[in-house]
């Protein structure tokens, strides 16, 4: 896939800079690569840092803002973020209340999170891990269950219960009952392409897909066939499905697009996962639709569905201003 | 390109059930394939019906909603929408001050929307042409220049008009200062493809790219070997640059995805066209980084400025509340 990109090995640093000429309401830390709101939140609240490889935009950076995150460190292209990059995060927004650590489960991810939060002698940090892929377990990067879409939900929830003014402890709470309360699945049609690479990350057949997908491209559980939507639909579904916890709560439903398709295929593959969560008897209270958490240029999609109570509806609801989700304020 | 679809004959059909599932803003009337505000605007306010062929989302449906356009036309995938549609939305819409139709220039959506005017008796319709493509005069679908990304700015400029109750010519003189501010140039890395047709719209060898490209994949100025970002930066920002009608106002800026290009690669590339309009003293007041109007899974990216001057500024910064556009309120 062709790329609109100047020096391969800059990637990152130069989309940084685009980022801080479209975005007033962020700024950038370029020595450290950290993305942070230009407006800090009040003292005494509690602040949220996450962040990881670069190439699943909007994810991180896209959702530093009010409701959302404090700072999102941006790592290499797939890669973890070093833990220099997230002591800097940490130690910039924190607010005298405490600084959660949202981190996806990759070794390296978590690995270089709890290095800072040891590095970060002065803050109080907590942390919550993302591992809602009910693709795998253990996979390329990961021991146990890899991180992926509810990590947009998460930030969510946690930042609005930040925003409130909630202790640390309290927000914690909230951020592992998302964490316990979440899964996803993804599908792949096509593999991305990281620019320093040049070269898809993985070889898939012109009529084959690989149903279990990574967001780096990692093996899921299987290849087949390319099958129509609302065939593909059932195997993100079902699994998902089989691995949520029970309960009468509705849930919460994000039909994710990988980065390279397009709008109008992600709007009917929820057109498919919808009828299919019907026909189980789940309610879907709150829908998602679009490019939350993608792998550079794949296509294909993943389901995340959160089961959620009156508690993280509320919060689902608070106002969010940041470039990648916003509403109600 | 491989397709999350089911029937290749039905898939905006079957999208439509996908955002209708997922929007609670909006209502679908499917027998038209067209899609509506779930809550219509004040009896008396003027309406805005924009559409055209899909394909270019989240344009025209995913920018139904206040502040913004009232209803939406879905045609057949780069297929210009029926009078039948047009005139069922417009119909659908009226509040009693008249309609705007919002078209874009190609010759089947011209036609489709006069004659949609003529069929609709009751209602005050009048029309305003959207024309900013500088690449080409004249093109595969277009007498005259193309319509493309100025459609995004003049359905939100236009419909903040609408939204303060100003009356149908008001809100005329408002889209027709739009359309004369605003200049677009777009670039293609690969081509789209079309669900029902199954292959990539147009061929273009593996180093080169389109320069000049319109939204389905039309011919632009001419092709050449694939260059790096700051280089391209330059093609888009100097041509729209040489036809935007000058004067010291400042810019709203749009760098668009065509759908098949990562965030990351458009917030890189809007650095650099950043970079360019700075050193040619144009100011930017406002930017829109993302995939606004696409043409499928086609990767590349356009620009458009529009020449804001204070009135134009404060329509876009007015409250708007759509699936694809959303602030300030």
């Amino acid at each position: 896939m062709k790329k609109l990109i100047g020096d391969p090995g800059a990637v990152v640093a130069d989309a940084l800079v685009g980022i801080e000429a479209a975005l007033p309401q962020v700024r950038v830390d370029h020595e450290n690569r950290v993305v942070l709101r230009a407006t800090p939140k009040d003292e005494g609240k509690v602040a949220l840092v996450s962040g990881g490889g670069s190439g699943h935009e909007p994810l991180h950076g896209g959702f530093v803002g009010f409701g959302m995150l404090d700072a999102a460190c941006a790592g290499e292209v797939f890669t973890s973020p070093t833990p220099d990059q997230v002591l800097a995060a940490t130690t910039a927004v924190d607010r005298g209340a405490g600084v959660l650590h949202i981190v996806k489960n990759y070794t390296g991810d978590v690995m270089n999170f709890e290095m800072a939060a040891e590095l970060a002698e002065g803050a109080s940090v907590a942390s919550v891990l993302v591992h809602d892929d009910v693709a795998v377990e253990d996979s390329t990067y990961t021991a146990g269950r890899r991180g992926v879409g509810l990590t947009v939900f998460l930030e969510k929830i946690a930042g609005a219960a930040a925003e409130e003014g909630r202790p640390l402890d309290e927000v914690v709470r909230v951020a592992e009952k998302v964490s316990a309360q979440g899964r996803s699945m993804g599908v792949a049609l096509t593999s991305g392409t990281v620019p320093a690479a040049g070269r898809p990350t993985f070889d898939l057949p012109d009529d084959e897909m690989e149903v279990g997908v990574g967001i780096h491209g990692e093996p899921g559980r299987h290849r087949e066939k390319l099958a129509p939507a609302p065939r593909i639909a059932e195997m993100l579904v079902e699994p998902v499905l089989a691995d949520l916890p029970s309960g009468g709560e509705p849930v919460i439903a994000m039909l994710n697009g990988m980065g390279g398709s397009p709008l109008l295929e992600l709007y009917l593959m929820y057109g498919e996962v919808a009828k299919l969560l019907e026909k189980a008897g789940v309610s879907v209270a709150r829908t998602l639709v679009g490019n939350y958490i993608t792998s550079l240029d794949m296509a294909g999609c993943s389901l995340t569905l959160l089961r959620a109570d009156d508690e993280l509806l509320r919060l689902w609801d608070a106002p969010v201003e940041t470039p990648g989700l916003r509403w109600g304020r």
